[in-house]
């Protein structure tokens, strides 16, 4: 077990990374008195997985505990899951003091996160992440939303969790996409800050990809403490250091947006938008092409896409410059100077930019 | 003019109280740096009255103005309106930096304040009251929130403006009914923080109905800075603090409940909820009776309600326990020790509270 502090003063909280710590949940909601009922907002599947073991946990510890079913989809991120989710606790919220719990992957974690944040202006939420995606990034770090038809994540909240406990054993169940979309986001830390998880990972990934639960616990904890150092001194992203966490996203949301968020996971995207970063790197003298092809390497290697296809240029530019990220007429770029240096570059030339997705794109 | 500091380290913000003051708006914009277009957030009768005169200044400022016209009425304290404003946001947005502009009174503020706060996880607002309840009290301090089936401003956030801007000229218009309701505020303040300010009240009131500029700038100042002091300390409401601003409130809360918020003003409903305050305070030996029949001479004479008919004493008690201040088992009362000096008590006898009550309705 690892236990990383994400510290922002009195809204400090622990991300804690193992084999089986899920039994710690009890005796942290009551150290921590995060109330006496816990709403937990869940997908069916995962109910029928680890419900039952889950509601003896709570109740173990005297809590009362309510189960809300959310569709297991990218839709389920929407404003009327969240008015029905306030509604639904206003209804059991009868002179009690509900927690939120957030069971799932990243967008259970979001939409929770959101119901948490708003419902009477605020309440105590816990996240308890099932994916290695949710695990390494979207769980940690208060980034909270829904989608509108206008643009993902459009309307949301900063709003930090009180705990974050990834049970590696959680994982045991999932498909060897989503293992990949989750290494994905680990890549993304190595490249950005970590050389050594580079190379772990470069030497280790098989040990990944059979789900070897210490390996996992290392690459986890790693990931998670990298988070929690960024967001802890740039919560709100306004000192683009939290910006450099969006590595390979810009372009991976222009690319998911283009594509209507079908055809590729969250973690193929974003490694499809890295390699598109590592080309503009490249092309602007910033990296070196014997780097960028070692990280070609791993993300092959690993058995995420490198090229596309199916998609039109055009397209994706378009949709690049509709992001929320795009401020005033300016882009913005997080770009490498090596494995484990990043940098935020503004007004790449969209010829480069051009250059490099075309890279990737086959016609 | 009367500037008032809010602190709150980098979220702190300049409180603007005067006549003509607004013409302060474009120069504070471009001083705080808030954005190139602004989404002005306002009704149909206002837009009217001021709409031209306010598009020219933020256009003399260099900015880019966009209205959102939302019906007068707390039922646009909706999700439905939140929204409509976010999509609508978003269509304007394309590449710009937008700010919203809560131009109204308190529904426009909480509503406007809300949509700022969750648009692409919070944006900058600022905050132009137009009602004498809205420059005194809610359009102060950051609470946002819209209402549910389940009970007013169940969803909102905690969320600063960036500026605040009280023209005492916006409220010439303002009917006599409406002043009132904003002086119970007023009242409150006295009651709870100023004995001074009391003083001032029962001499000058017949000049702040009469409208008379100064007198409602002191008023208006006064009040803001006694809010922004108890804001500055316990913004969240965590300790105690803030809660004696809910002095009266708990009983108007459960007044408006019981009458489906039909046939009170908030401000008439706050006046007979600090009469019941002040009875129970009474009755605890707290406050002397000389004290009450004083605050209920002052209540009386600007034309407040002291007494109420046509309600049951049944229904408002059980309003009362679904409020969403009622914590665990417990209820709270903020009860006066004097003019001036106001506490949290817990666990009032419900017997003490339906006599104090009872006072107050008249079957």
């Amino acid at each position: 077990m690892q236990v990383t502090k994400l510290n922002l003063a009195e809204r400090s909280y622990d991300i804690v990374v193992g084999k089986g710590v899920i039994t710690f949940l009890g005796g942290y909601i009551k150290k921590l008195e995060l109330g006496d009922s816990a709403y937990v907002i869940t997908n069916s599947a995962l109910r029928k997985r680890y419900g039952l073991r889950l509601e003896r946990l709570l109740q173990q510890a005297g809590l009362e505990v309510k189960f809300r079913l959310i569709p297991d989809s990218e839709k389920s991120k929407s404003f009327s899951q969240l008015i029905t989710a306030i509604e639904d606790i206003s209804n059991f919220d009868k002179n009690r003091r509900v927690f939120i719990l957030a069971f799932g992957g990243g967008v259970i974690g979001d939409l929770a996160g959101f119901v948490a944040a708003v419902y009477k202006r605020g309440i105590s939420y816990v996240q308890v992440p099932t994916t290695l995606l949710a695990q390494v990034d979207s769980a940690i770090g208060g980034k909270t939303a829904v989608d509108l038809a206008q643009g993902k994540n459009l309307a949301g909240a900063f709003y930090q969790p009180r705990l974050v406990l990834s049970d590696v054993r959680l994982l045991r169940s999932l498909k060897p996409r989503e293992m990949r979309s989750g290494l994905a986001e680990v890549i993304k830390y190595a490249l950005i800050k970590d050389k050594e998880l580079f190379n772990y990972l470069e030497k280790n990934y098989p040990a990944v990809l059979r789900k070897d639960y210490s390996v996992l616990q290392h690459i986890i904890s790693r990931s998670s403490w990298i988070k929690a150092a960024v967001v802890s001194r740039d919560e709100q992203e306004t000192r683009n250091l939290r910006t450099l966490l969006n590595f390979g996203h810009t372009i991976a949301h222009a690319l998911e947006n283009a594509l209507g968020y079908r055809g590729l996971t969250h973690g193929e995207a974003v490694a499809l938008g890295m390699l598109v970063a590592c080309g503009i790197s490249v092309r602007l003298a910033k990296l070196k092409s014997r780097d960028a092809a070692r990280i070609e390497g791993l993300i092959s290697k690993v058995g995420l896409p490198v090229k596309i296809s199916g998609l039109s240029l055009a397209k994706v530019i378009q949709a690049h410059y509709h992001d929320k990220k795009f401020i005033g007429a300016e882009n913005r770029f997080v770009l490498l100077r090596g494995i484990g240096k990043a940098e935020v570059v503004s007004n790449v030339a969209l010829k480069v930019i051009r250059e490099a997705l075309k890279e990737r794109i086959i016609v």
